[in-house]
């Protein structure tokens, strides 16, 4: 028996484990711990009563009763896809026509990872490059890995990525004859995670300008998708419409979002649109998974959102968020001022923070261990950097995150967080 | 732009539409037809009030109703896990301690079928090749065809595979030099979907021998792949153990079970046992799908599981789709006699029907149309069969399913196709 080989394929043999169960393992290892790092969203205000008067609402009724315990359709329920583009409309301010923003183009998945995971499927063979921000989601990262994509990162500014060096990227992989590999732009454009930046919609449009320019080289379309995960978690300012309100968006803009985070996450219902071409195959695909999503779920979120529910909740949800958010910040402002540089996020659940050069944030750095020490979590940044060849993983900054932590705990890891920073610093 | 390739990747070329998917179109179409394609389970026994119960109780506890709506685990709820193996080994008559039943190599999906796909993402490249039943559960070659995966057919029994043609196959595959692209045999084991065909533990046993004596040829493991879907829905007849019993079983079987179609389809909630290497690879591939199943449906099936309420409902049903079935088999008996044979299936949802060499039953067949005519749907039997290079399609069988419709329904839509097959043979 010892003489024979694995019998996993290539994507089994890829499929690494992510570095971000390490730290999981670690939160699990330390009850006491304060995680910074949990991407959990927060407890208390869990719409646990909203929920059940719902699901009562449903179950107690002798028709939708059991059509919400049978098979729903892959596609997921026709009136909460109907009531999510309705929503998405009302967010973009679009007409009731826009093809863009139509019905039939919409899937609902298993959370908004799901359809990402599918559109990865449809669009990328192992070799093929997918354009994302530097940083971005380390989940896609994982994902991307695993399909053996290659991922090429594109410099951020407060409002988006660097179109300029979007370009010179574009422009590198003609010059190198690679385009014909480049099938995608990755955005996660409202508080992106990690950093929180939201981009402006100038710069989508620049970048879906871009992106067609570059289509006759490389053969074939190259799409534009937008992650929207956190555009619901908005605290402050503006709401810049999607890019599927720019022209020819419904030949290239593949768009993402998700009821799981805004409502309960312990119910997993995304959604995904999708040009005809890129829909239709990640329709099947979505068969071959699980014939479509959970209807009991589904149903949960159409009542909540038909109810107004939703709306509330969400407004709640954001005056939380933003309670807490502003007590991480100040607790930076009071405890890491001079250590450490931090954007302020209008929205989502992380804060971005950059240290100066002699304190290196990663796994086996001075920082982390004395973090760590203290009983403190953090998520270190450059776990969120593509392995793109082209430039060095920085390593000085690091994500934190206010969704599951209360606010004093928030304070007191940030307290604790300060005096990690200041004991690496000085070398203690 | 009318010059630009697809950007589709290999997989999504491949990914074809399912032909059921056009029996899904007609059956729309036609609001008065019985169908007897469907796959649903049966409405009326959906256990409503049960589950509005259930999620009173978990709602209303201050403590559970919070958690049910944050994320769970990656492998899903501890406890569900521990109840899920508990109960098999309930079924498969094992000890507490069987290596092959524990709960630390299972884990929770969005349905069984979830759970299929990983792993066939964790263990086949395109053009490895899968051993399967002739005929074998459509959907699965929907995904084999997807991932570039090979069929070769099994001949089948009263009691499962034909073991020699099972050997034969292997030889072949040896002699021919393709022993290296088999990964794994899948069966699906009690009430197979279509034949209703429950495989015995001996041909299991027989089964994974065999393929034990080829690995050192293949050069890997070669798995077995048990799916036990229907395995809850036995109405008559005994429930020979899983392969999970056999000895050797933790390092080869791969086992799959679902709570979806015994308890309610609209809450999808699966499970998958596998192998060390498989399990762990399968478990990283899931994070990249959703990071684990959705928390609510797996806190109903837990709560359902550990108060009693699932086996209650299981024995109900039981009693229920066997009454359907005698429904079936007495309209098959009363109207279908000398036109046809069929099995008579101790569980499951469906009754496979064999027609005389006159018959045809394809899509494009008199009969298909001839019963189509009078509102009557069934699935072509040539739908279940492998693109096995090695033999030709059968296509004089079809399945009937009783899961979905009303015994009036099952009995009239019989009559119809006694008058079909009537009407097709006789060239009316």
């Amino acid at each position: 028996m010892s003489k024979l080989k694995s019998a996993l394929s290539g994507l089994g043999r890829r499929t690494a484990e992510p570095p971000i169960s390490w730290l999981m393992k670690i939160a699990l290892d330390r009850p006491k711990l304060i995680s910074l790092a949990a991407g959990f969203t927060d407890n208390p205000s869990l719409p646990v009563e909203q929920t059940r008067e719902i699901l009562d609402r449903i179950l107690g009724c002798s028709k939708r009763g059991p059509s919400a315990l049978q098979y729903g359709t892959g596609a997921g329920d026709a009136l909460l896809r109907e009531l999510t583009v309705e929503r998405l409309r009302g967010q973009d301010n679009a007409p009731a026509g826009s093809v863009a923003h139509d019905a039939g183009r919409l899937v609902i998945t298993h959370g908004s990872q799901q359809f990402l995971y599918m559109v990865g499927e449809a669009l990328f063979d192992s070799g093929d490059i997918v354009l994302v921000e530097d940083p971005t989601y380390f989940v896609y990262l994982g994902i991307a890995q695993s399909r053996g994509m290659q991922c090429r990162g594109v410099r951020m500014e407060s409002d988006g990525i660097d179109v300029a060096h979007l370009g010179e990227t574009l422009e590198r992989l003609k010059q190198s004859g690679e385009l014909s590999r480049v099938k995608a732009l990755y955005l996660v454009s409202y508080h992106q995670n990690p950093t929180g930046t939201t981009t402006s919609l100038a710069k989508k449009a620049a970048a879906l300008k871009l992106l067609a320019e570059y289509e006759r080289a490389a053969g074939h379309p190259i799409y534009l998708m937008e992650d929207a995960a956190y555009r619901e978690l908005r605290f402050a300012g503006d709401d810049p419409a999607s890019a599927l309100t720019l022209p020819g968006a419904e030949e290239r803009v593949i768009y993402s979002g998700t009821y799981s985070k805004p409502f309960a996450t312990g119910i997993r219902v995304g959604f995904g649109l999708a040009p005809k071409e890129v829909f239709a195959v990640t329709m099947r695909i979505k068969g071959n998974h699980d014939f479509g999503t959970s209807n009991l779920p589904q149903q949960i979120l159409r009542e909540a959102i038909d109810s107004g529910l939703y709306e509330d909740h969400v407004q709640t949800l954001r005056k939380r968020y933003g309670r807490k958010a502003k007590a991480m910040l100040g607790a930076l402002e009071k405890h890491c001022a001079g250590l450490a540089e931090w954007a302020t996020p209008c929205g989502g659940l992380n804060v971005w923070a950059r240290f100066p050069r002699k304190t290196p944030t990663g796994l086996k750095s001075r920082m982390f261990e004395e973090t760590l020490n203290r009983d403190v979590l953090y998520v270190p940044g450059q776990l969120c950097y593509a392995d793109d060849p082209s430039r060095r993983k920085p390593n000085r900054e690091m994500r934190l995150s206010f969704g599951a932590a209360s606010e004093a705990r928030i304070r007191e890891g940030i307290r604790r967080l300060g005096e990690a920073a200041r004991a690496t610093q000085n070398g203690r």
